[in-house]
């Protein structure tokens, strides 16, 4: 298929080099100021044509946006006269899919379940995707779509889709919170982070083979009174990860012991 | 050295499993009930004695206690006559050095930071142990256990110890409580939990290579109010999961936009 891809971010760039991998041509790449465009454009090592004008973006099947979420209405409501055809894409996990109607073409919602680094290469095969169509139509043509670059693609409603993100909130973004305290204390401790790496590793290892409830340790479960006064003092200089302590460890205790 | 291990949970089981691997004999296990000391020494395919009472161990050179945190006091306290020599050495991130000294015999630390189930294996050279000794002479007889089951064996202070027994606590329980979360909002919603996997690995992967701070993504960090309103209206009816959801995403704006 011809790809037309809005935003050269971190999203974008493994989604263009993922669908070039596929055999699409990724036609034109568009970004606020038409630099990132030209990089990805160069990286991909395509021609595609970078912009920044959506209006000077070549016609193309799929017209992929991957910016930031509250841009995607914009997108939609100011899409030029002159791409009348062809489906229109948003990428994002909480953004409903009728945001695109004022576009005035085909639309649906191709949402990849994964954090995103430029820097990292990631599999994409093995990323779930999540489609969703404004016909029958669009989602199959989005399933054969998300179907030439990963092995795990689902239909799912802008309802569904919006639960399935706030999980992925506390599974990745709440977690790497936690990463970063913990990463906090050990460097106010003049400890190096990388103590702490084949603990991280495991615990996220863990749950492939058991239940998150099942491999919980620590001790809250344990209700070891001693320890978590301990840790309190420790943290009592620090009011708001004293607050995420006892919130998390209430929490702990409740699941396991109420 | 001959080794004796008081406790044959998970700790004590990879702890013996590495021991043997690493040409010490496990001349003895103990535990509450003398059962899982037996399952424990079968496994090992070892010679070990299997029992339930402390001063039936056979002397050894070193007695490692790895038994849950609010009874290593009490193992100090009744430790056998019979058993007056060698070292005795408790596993604990939180318990200070000192609980030991009522055994009446050289003591030490020797703390694995790792998250430890039977069924799973791990690779103990990879883990990080930490050592302590009442005496120099203890510490340096303690290094060179650890150093023979671990690659990455440092001394560490029992104040220094429990300062990153805390961080383990954000970096693992805290993490696999927030998994549980999430895993609990899927299954509700009739998901998969597989769905989440990709993101949970590539989320601890990425630390590897970039701190946990240029790491953050989310609705947080990019101050999405309208996703946030979203999730929260979401989570109405679990207060305990919105109060989780309300403090660290106000920690992660505090951390980035404050």
């Amino acid at each position: 298929m011809k790809i037309a891809l809005v935003g050269a971010g971190n999203l974008a760039t493994h989604l263009a080099l993922s669908l070039v991998k596929a055999g699409h041509h990724v036609v034109g790449i568009c970004s606020k100021t038409g630099e990132t465009a030209r990089s990805l454009s160069l990286r991909i090592g395509q021609e595609s044509m970078a912009t920044s004008r959506l209006d000077e973006l070549p016609k193309a099947d799929v017209y992929l946006i991957a910016t930031k979420d509250d841009v995607i209405s914009t997108i939609a409501e100011e899409w030029p006269g002159n791409l009348s055809e062809g489906l229109i894409v948003h990428t994002s996990g909480s953004v409903d899919i009728n945001v695109l109607a004022p576009a005035g073409i085909p639309y649906g919602v191709l949402y990849p379940l994964q954090t995103f680094s430029k820097e990292r290469d990631v599999d994409f095969k093995k990323i779930p995707c999540f489609v969703e169509g404004s016909t029958t139509e669009d989602t199959m043509k989005l399933m054969e779509l998300a179907r030439s670059v990963s092995n795990k693609v689902y239909t799912l409603s802008s309802e569904h889709r919006r639960l399935l993100h706030l999980s992925a909130v506390f599974a990745c973004n709440f977690v790497n919170h936690l990463y970063d305290i913990a990463e906090q204390q050990l460097k106010q401790n003049g400890f190096p982070t990388e103590w702490l790496q084949p603990l991280i590793e495991e615990t996220a290892a863990k749950i492939k083979t058991v239940s998150a409830r099942e491999a919980q340790t620590g001790p809250a479960i344990r209700k070891d009174q001693r320890v978590i006064e301990c840790h309190s003092a420790i943290l009592a200089q620090e009011p708001q990860h004293l607050l995420i302590y006892n919130i998390l460890t209430e929490s702990i205790y409740q699941t396991f012991h109420q």
